[in-house]
């Protein structure tokens, strides 16, 4: 299903030669039309991938063609030359399609500061392209892979104008968004090491496209905090074909986007390199949403905590020597903590015994009531283990 | 030597029975005058255990006849009962030393949220008291360990009021400035877990001594983060006795009760939980002092690359990354990135080849120019292993 769910849309997955492996390692995603709206959400890290600045630049119209995506190298930090090989794979894609360069988004993931073997990328482009067919979004979600153990998809479809989204396995006889992701690690605010393509037939401008995104990412892939660090080539795109001839409410529309966002970010999570067990921290009785976001952040990136939870040992001291590092309103000695349903603290000091508390599961739910107001928020994280360290140490990644 | 190389201290450690180990788990330290002038540096948590509630109000007044401390129980997130034992810690040595309990600082370490088994606690104090000597000070350093491999001290020490301080092993004619440190992770801004007492024999007074520990502190402690987390039972306390005699130059003595808490920071970087490399991340060529601190603590908080030099990977990328989270001043196409003296990134691309960086020892030395202006500041770290995820997972601490 993936990106080609949607009506309009082909795609591919090739083996281009860019990784050592042999594994597929470039992907295709067009837009056949009729409509070409287009709408991108891109790391909020400084230090930005050339795919990235040549990506942000041709959005700038509110459309696109095609999505041309490689993994095994990152085409990050490699100076001017990288700028070239990222507007050679626009152009060569564009020249395949026979679009414009300018319609062409690029995304790349890999390794930093190597630069790509241009002529395996653009040589497989040609590849690519001569594979683009409708059932082609398996393959090109699984040629994004880098360290993901599962290649990641969702689909949503709402029936029409005036009904709500609906979550399925296949298109809807109204308009469908389907999309597909890949990440296991480095998840981070402002995004993650993820690339992200979204597609949808529903007959929707620029605009109310880059809304409904916006508010998607906002509160799905922004706050999947798995290891605390941000990436320089995150990047979300979402095409809209108009295929489906159906223009849909936009608040049913951003709800459908905002489903299959959720959905494949917790597939982010639960992919996370070495992780063990899937966190989720709810911060509720905020004074203002912010607060909850920060409170919850600060727990999610607290490696005690990590490991803590990875030994099954729920030591809420550290959740709140995490919360005391905030500048959030609370009062320290009113503050309640829960670990999966267990009130183990309550009012700054111990509640239900520890030993209440079940964490042989791999979903972990900390709950932490700050008692200063009605906001809430929820980030998700993952624990820390020995194979988070063995992936991150063993190779260049 | 340690709190006892200054003339007018005596210290002691015993077991009290608060470990279930039967190890030394309590510790006194007692000025003995003329002068009890004293100043303190508390954790910046705002979760804050209640001997930190209770140093803090008692320091108040710029003068303190003791320090008791011990390990095996934080006495953190454990309401009214633990200001009650923390003020019974502080009661019972006043007692013992015929001294006020507002005299008394207080400082416990241990796991939070558990109440200390205060019967044992104070009777310990009542032992200490018995075993208090001149030579006292390394059975104190001892006491006041928990995960710490081996105890820390320092000396350093001036000759008079015109020379400038040298270190040593013993207190020179003139005036000493000695300490103790424990702590062994949560190493963070704002302190970290980890209480120090420095004593000297000079004869200086409150406002000066609080100037020079600030001093020191912003500049040491303060600049170590080995895992981010900061804790709730943070303490830096300075006690001069005045058995010197000697009124040293405020400029000289601040420089060596820097010296002192500069060699105690990088002991407690070394003997970080599970750590194999000891890494010092120079940021240099920065805007502001604000600036490299900042891009500093991105870079020695960045998992991933503190796993990468675990693997002897001199992995660069993950340096720009964590640079391009903060808010500094610089440009990305002008950063430059040494590891261990190679200049593996230039002008924010790849520089020299990444073998030739040696990373086979422990010392590992990051150094980031962001070539925007001549402010610069050094943070200490670790690297991050499966044996920090194992003393952290495999049970509470």
């Amino acid at each position: 299903m993936s990106v080609t769910a949607a009506r309009g849309f082909t795609a591919s997955g090739v083996s281009a030669g860019i990784k050592d492996s042999g594994a597929p390692d470039l992907a295709l995603v067009v837009n056949r039309g009729p409509s070409y709206a287009a709408a991108a959400v891109f790391t909020s890290n400084r230090v930005q991938a050339a795919p990235v600045r040549w990506s942000r630049r041709v959005i700038g119209d509110g459309a696109l063609a095609a999505v041309v995506l490689n993994s095994g190298g990152a085409n990050a930090c490699t100076g001017p030359a990288g700028e070239d090989d990222a507007r050679a794979m626009a152009e060569r894609t564009a020249r395949a399609l026979r679009v414009e360069a300018e319609q062409v988004a690029v995304c790349s993931t890999g390794l930093i500061g190597v630069p790509l073997p241009v002529d395996r990328v653009t040589a497989g482009i040609d590849a690519a392209a001569a594979e683009l067919s409708e059932d082609g979004g398996e393959a090109a979600a699984i040629a994004i892979k880098t360290t993901d153990s599962v290649h990641k998809t969702a689909v949503a479809s709402g029936s029409g104008p005036a009904s709500g989204p609906r979550s399925g396995s296949g298109p809807g006889p109204g308009w469908t968004v389907g999309g597909m992701a890949k990440g296991a690690g480095m998840l981070a605010p402002g995004l993650a090491t993820m690339l992200v393509v979204l597609t949808t037939d529903a007959d929707v401008s620029a605009p109310t496209l880059d809304s409904a995104l916006r508010q998607a990412v906002r509160t799905t892939f922004d706050r999947v905090d798995s290891d605390g660090c941000m990436s320089t080539n995150d990047t979300v795109l979402l095409l809209a074909s108009g295929a489906s001839g159906v223009r849909p409410d936009p608040a049913e529309f951003a709800e459908a986007v905002h489903g299959v966002c959720l959905d494949l970010a917790l597939r982010l999570v639960a992919d996370a390199e070495g992780a063990s067990k899937e966190i989720e921290v709810r911060v509720v009785g905020a004074a203002s949403e912010q607060d909850a976001v920060t409170v919850g952040r600060s727990i999610a990136r607290n490696n005690l905590l990590k490991c803590a939870l990875h030994g099954e040992d729920p030591n809420w001291g550290r959740v709140l020597s995490a919360i005391g590092t905030t500048s959030a309103v609370f009062d320290p000695d009113r503050l309640d903590v829960s670990i999966n349903g267990v009130r183990v603290c309550r009012d700054g000091a111990a509640g239900e015994p520890r030993d209440k508390v079940d964490l042989s599961g791999r979903a972990v739910t900390v709950t932490v009531d700050l008692r200063s107001g009605d906001a809430s928020a929820t980030i998700w994280t993952n624990d820390l283990t020995a194979a988070y360290v063995h992936e991150n140490s063993a190779y260049s990644s």
